[in-house]
């Protein structure tokens, strides 16, 4: 894994997320002022509306616009693969991120079709996080440098950045830091990732309770239960979402793995994660009980369950039809059209 | 209105209806085929898996393209708006036309997103539909000329057609419409619209159900409950569906009363709707009843509630999307991944 400058250690992230900038009110007064004159019914494009307000709030400006989309996948490997978690093996997710190199992955095909630029990061793949049924994943050096790379994947100039995950065995990791963050049984959490069931899901689900009970003697914030339980992708994904909120570049997440990550954050901070709207409904079945957790509404619901940011970018598209209409519909008087009798 | 060619009268439209093209079995057989092949766990697409089959299927090919996107809106007003059952007066259908031809309305904006060609059909808004509270909205040759205006709006060569409407008071005539239908009662199909409450939402409701008692010994078929409680953009969208069934064309529907509409053709023949999908559940809270009684499941739910074809262009995303993956990803061959273990 590649890594320039510094690599934040425990203590400074604590600290970066105690003092995250708080939304544009400004901003969001301007939208709801400038909606009100446009040339609709109020309210007659529902969400829409909403997005464009929450948009502006978090750019910090005025009219929103999404012009530069970056769409960040991380993928890394985890230890506990090796325990027959997943209906694949963990060379899948190198092999993955060649085709999202070449082009031949679903993201690949939504970008294009999106102008959204992809950007793959590919973290240490022949070095898995420690098995979670012994050891901790990582280090807090190896969890802060997962962290850090996160950070990096955003930067000021992005108008939005959807965050993405490819990872063999990360619902695993997913639901342990569910459960670790908020309680419940491990059947809560775990369900048949990219596609187990019987005896596999029910070794699974053994596996996620037994981590869990394990690691519990350390899991006093959390950042060590991510350290403890999560995986490099999982961190970086954290680390983004920290970052974009330091930035103001709107987050739109994917599925249930990136979800647990930034779950990580909600409990790191309050509104943590005013910044950041759930692209889609994953048809994992706890990622509905994971966004009632964190008090998301996600945008679609089309029973999808692939990862690699693929929901979220779908919901690109509906994000820069709110910016748009907000930006670009004329207002009644513009128009000369009645206003409601 | 303007119209060219012969005018069909209704028995030409049921004998039409009656010989529908059924679906293209072999290229829904091709989708699923290579559907299996691609480089993801089956079935992670969810949604995006049957919309691509469902396209292929009414386009008659493999694989299924989204090129050539048409967005066709009907614009019509109605004489029972006259009894002040919409938030906005008449003249208001004539200045949203207005808007739609010179770029201010949300569905100018949308259609500049997806790159799809914007139609406007502007039907004799200075000769609005009959009364229907003391009589029939057309005569059958009214009807029939607005049925065949719309067949005209959908021809060889688009890849897909979305409907939508804008016409004062259309959501009265789209109840009526669904009260005649599919009986109930008048509360059970009559909503806000552009905004209604309180003593105007009593005063929609009893027209919608004087007008149906009315007309109800005329109501003998759908097309003579269309004729007697529609309007000219309603029947204009039966025979864009029509239309498009013949030509090969798929079609996603808006909301309420575009729905409305299709119920007709739903109720004209079996399967009828089967090369149709329905964009976004609308706000109208009568809108998921009436896709209850006709089978429909909705792509996305924005709580939006606009019309001027507004859910059915967003939906055209995901439409393309689910093309662009199914024909753009590689197969696990391709890509050297491995299967499944």
């Amino acid at each position: 894994m590649a890594t320039t400058g510094a690599t934040a250690n425990f203590e400074e992230i604590h600290s970066l997320v105690a003092s995250l900038p708080g939304p544009d009110r400004q901003a969001a007064d301007q939208v709801r002022a400038r909606e009100h004159e446009l040339i609709k019914p109020p309210g007659a494009l529902g969400r829409l509306e909403d997005l464009a307000e929450w948009l502006a709030t978090w750019q910090g400006c005025h009219p929103p616009r999404i012009v530069r989309a970056r769409v960040a996948v991380f993928a890394g490997n985890h230890g506990v693969a090796k325990h027959g978690v997943s209906a694949y093996p963990s060379t899948v997710t190198a092999q993955m991120v060649k085709n999202f190199q070449t082009g031949g992955a679903a993201v690949n095909q939504l970008c294009a079709l999106m102008d959204a630029e992809l950007n793959v990061y590919e973290m240490a793949l022949d070095q898995p996080t420690g098995d979670i049924l012994s050891e901790p994943a990582m280090s807090e050096e190896e969890c802060a440098r997962s962290l850090s790379y996160g950070m990096m994947a955003v930067e000021d100039g992005l108008d939005v950045v959807c965050l993405g995950e490819m990872g063999i065995a990360n619902t695993t990791s997913a639901a342990a830091l569910c459960l670790a963050l908020f309680g419940g049984t491990a059947q809560d959490w775990t369900g048949p990732g990219t596609g187990v069931a019987g005896s596999q899901l029910d070794l699974k689900t053994t596996v996620v309770g037994d981590a869990v009970k394990l690691h519990a003697p350390f899991l006093e914030n959390p950042l060590e239960i991510l350290r403890h339980l999560g995986g490099h992708e999982l961190a970086a994904i954290v680390g983004a979402i920290i970052a974009a909120r330091m930035a103001r570049v709107p987050v739109i997440l994917d599925g249930y793995a990136s979800t647990a990550a930034a779950a990580v954050v909600h409990k790191l901070v309050d509104g943590g994660l005013d910044h950041v709207v759930v692209g889609h409904l994953s048809a994992e079945p706890a990622h509905a009980r994971l966004l009632e957790q964190i008090g998301k509404k996600p945008i679609l619901d089309l029973g999808m369950r692939l990862g690699e940011a693929s929901g979220a970018v779908l919901a690109l598209s509906l994000l820069r039809s709110a910016a748009a209409c907000h930006g670009g519909m004329a207002t009644f008087a513009e128009a000369g059209v009645s206003e409601k009798t």
